[in-house]
């Protein structure tokens, strides 16, 4: 039974793992309604060769997929790093409920690091915003895949 | 022979109405690599029921997926109308030269009217920006649909 905050985080984290595995950069994301998961995504930007595969953009299209709707109202977004403008202007559009994320991402976060892309007022639709869940683990994920990246770059030279 | 940015904003144009016959928002986009169309994409929301269909993230992916790349450097992108902060935020991230959008949207646009998401400095890449290239056809193709389903939401009554 998935119920709190930190055990959907887990399975966005789980997500992450599989774009590592991938040599993707680890970021993962799922979509819950009524207590279930209906979206999921990681990050696919190599893979897919597509600068909009985004583990939330992914995820929000598979949950209207699923759902068959683009309006997400009683949706919530876990996604392990604070989404990029892209994102939240996706996550806006689809009128998420709640966004959780882990961990912030000082160079290109557009919901508080770089940018209050999702302030209440300042659109039709603002998400409830939850921050900082199991923010330790999503910024790890992404420190030692940079760390392994730039090992296997100095074992190059 | 296609030349000038009216030239090309015409093929968006052309998608836009693509997307007025299908009774979707009539915004169409293109992307243009060295002379030649080589992304197109038109608003599909209700039809594809996904918030992120977008003309411009679908012109963007479809330039993407046939040049092999997700780094646009040497594309430029046109669309009917001002981008919001997803299709600002997509834009950035491809890398796309150039942006030549034609009408302004007071409400939802991300780059001069609501906010400036593409100002030169705030993330790694800035594209050049075009705006207002026949913007009052753009404008009309729009304000026309609107007109039209009021008058029908009328008959209705």
């Amino acid at each position: 039974m998935y119920r709190t905050d930190d055990d959907f985080m887990r399975l966005a984290l789980a997500q992450a793992q599989v774009a590592r595995a991938q040599q993707e950069v680890p970021i993962g994301a799922i979509v819950v309604w009524n207590g279930e998961v209906v979206g999921e995504g990681y990050n696919l930007r190599e893979t897919w060769r597509d600068p909009t595969a985004h583990a939330e953009l992914i995820a929000i299209q598979s949950a209207s997929r699923r759902l068959g709707a683009w309006r997400l109202t009683e949706c919530d977004l876990y996604v392990t790093l604070e989404p990029c403008p892209m994102c939240a202007g996706a996550i806006m559009l689809s009128r998420i409920r709640r966004l959780i994320y882990g961990a912030d991402d000082p160079k290109g976060g557009a919901v508080t690091s770089k940018l209050p892309l999702l302030e209440p007022g300042l659109w039709n639709h603002a998400p409830i915003i939850t921050s900082g869940v199991l923010g330790q683990d999503c910024a790890n994920i992404l420190r030692e895949f940079f760390k392994g990246m730039r090992e296997r770059r100095k074992n190059l030279d």
